[in-house]
């Protein structure tokens, strides 16, 4: 099962640290890629450097067409936004399907068209917070917290520690 | 069990964005307070303002000498930081002591004497993410989920819908 996530709507500077997380977390809670309708050459930049250090496999894309993307996407299309069903009523039936995935983030207006285009909306709880920790969260309840135990293999890694920090270089 | 969060570290408007989202996942997550040890009244006003609307009791406050709050918290200090034990291999345990919890996740730079002032040093995975992630994705696994199913008897609520947006205002 691949899963990718798609951001929309990113205003450069003023969203780049958010997108940045965003990135981040797809990376390390297990996605496969991150899908931008808006590229930004220091965002991709700062994402492959953390590939190379770090490891694995993520890769980051801009597509031109999102609407597109997401109609001829083949598997299921997860919408996160706090309107939707609670993932505590639907992430089981979400598991049980072994198709690829589609997780969509949107940014600060998402088209009302989006909502009908998806097989899921779904809401970590229907209260304000951030598509940062929405799809953390979401991540970690459909790999029910195994995408923390996995191996990026890169040149840097940690070895966890009770007290005080230990990083592998090289 | 109180739950209180405490942000270290805090750069104005360069990290306002993160903090807010700090504050907001620290809320819609099922902590009772936010404590800075930097005050930032324009991210006091807009996480009071989202209470007002959305309801609850959260409260932000501001603390000046957070090392003598640390040593002095009667209850169970976490830090949340990449190099520490992986959240899978410690949160039972965690999980098993009804003691109030403080938990700590620091800025850019965190003062190293903290890996020591605390109970557990725990790690979402250790790989570079989101400080946002991390806070969502401990309080999500303490709380076994059931924090999304809260209620906070808000002026604004969202009544879950499969497609669209339904808001009760008043």
């Amino acid at each position: 099962m691949k899963v990718r996530i798609l951001r929309l709507g990113h205003r450069y500077s003023r969203d780049r640290r958010i997108s940045t997380h965003v990135g981040l977390v797809a990376r390390a809670f297990g996605a496969d890629e991150l899908l931008m309708d808006v590229g930004d050459k220091q965002l991709e930049k700062t994402l492959s450097s953390i590939v190379r250090e770090w490891g694995g496999e993520f890769r980051i894309k801009f597509i031109k067409n999102w609407k597109s993307y997401v109609r001829n996407f083949d598997g299921d299309k997860i919408h996160l936004t706090m309107y939707g069903i609670n993932v505590n009523d639907c992430i089981t039936s979400i598991r049980a399907s072994a198709k690829d995935k589609l997780i969509i983030i949107g940014g600060q207006k998402v088209p009302s068209g989006l909502y009908g285009m998806v097989d899921y909306n779904v809401s970590l709880g229907g209260q304000p917070h951030s598509e940062v920790a929405a799809l953390a969260v979401f991540l970690d309840r459909l790999f029910e917290g195994k995408e923390l135990g996995r191996e990026f293999n890169g040149r840097k890694r940690i070895i966890p520690q009770e007290r005080g920090k230990m990083v592998i270089d090289g």
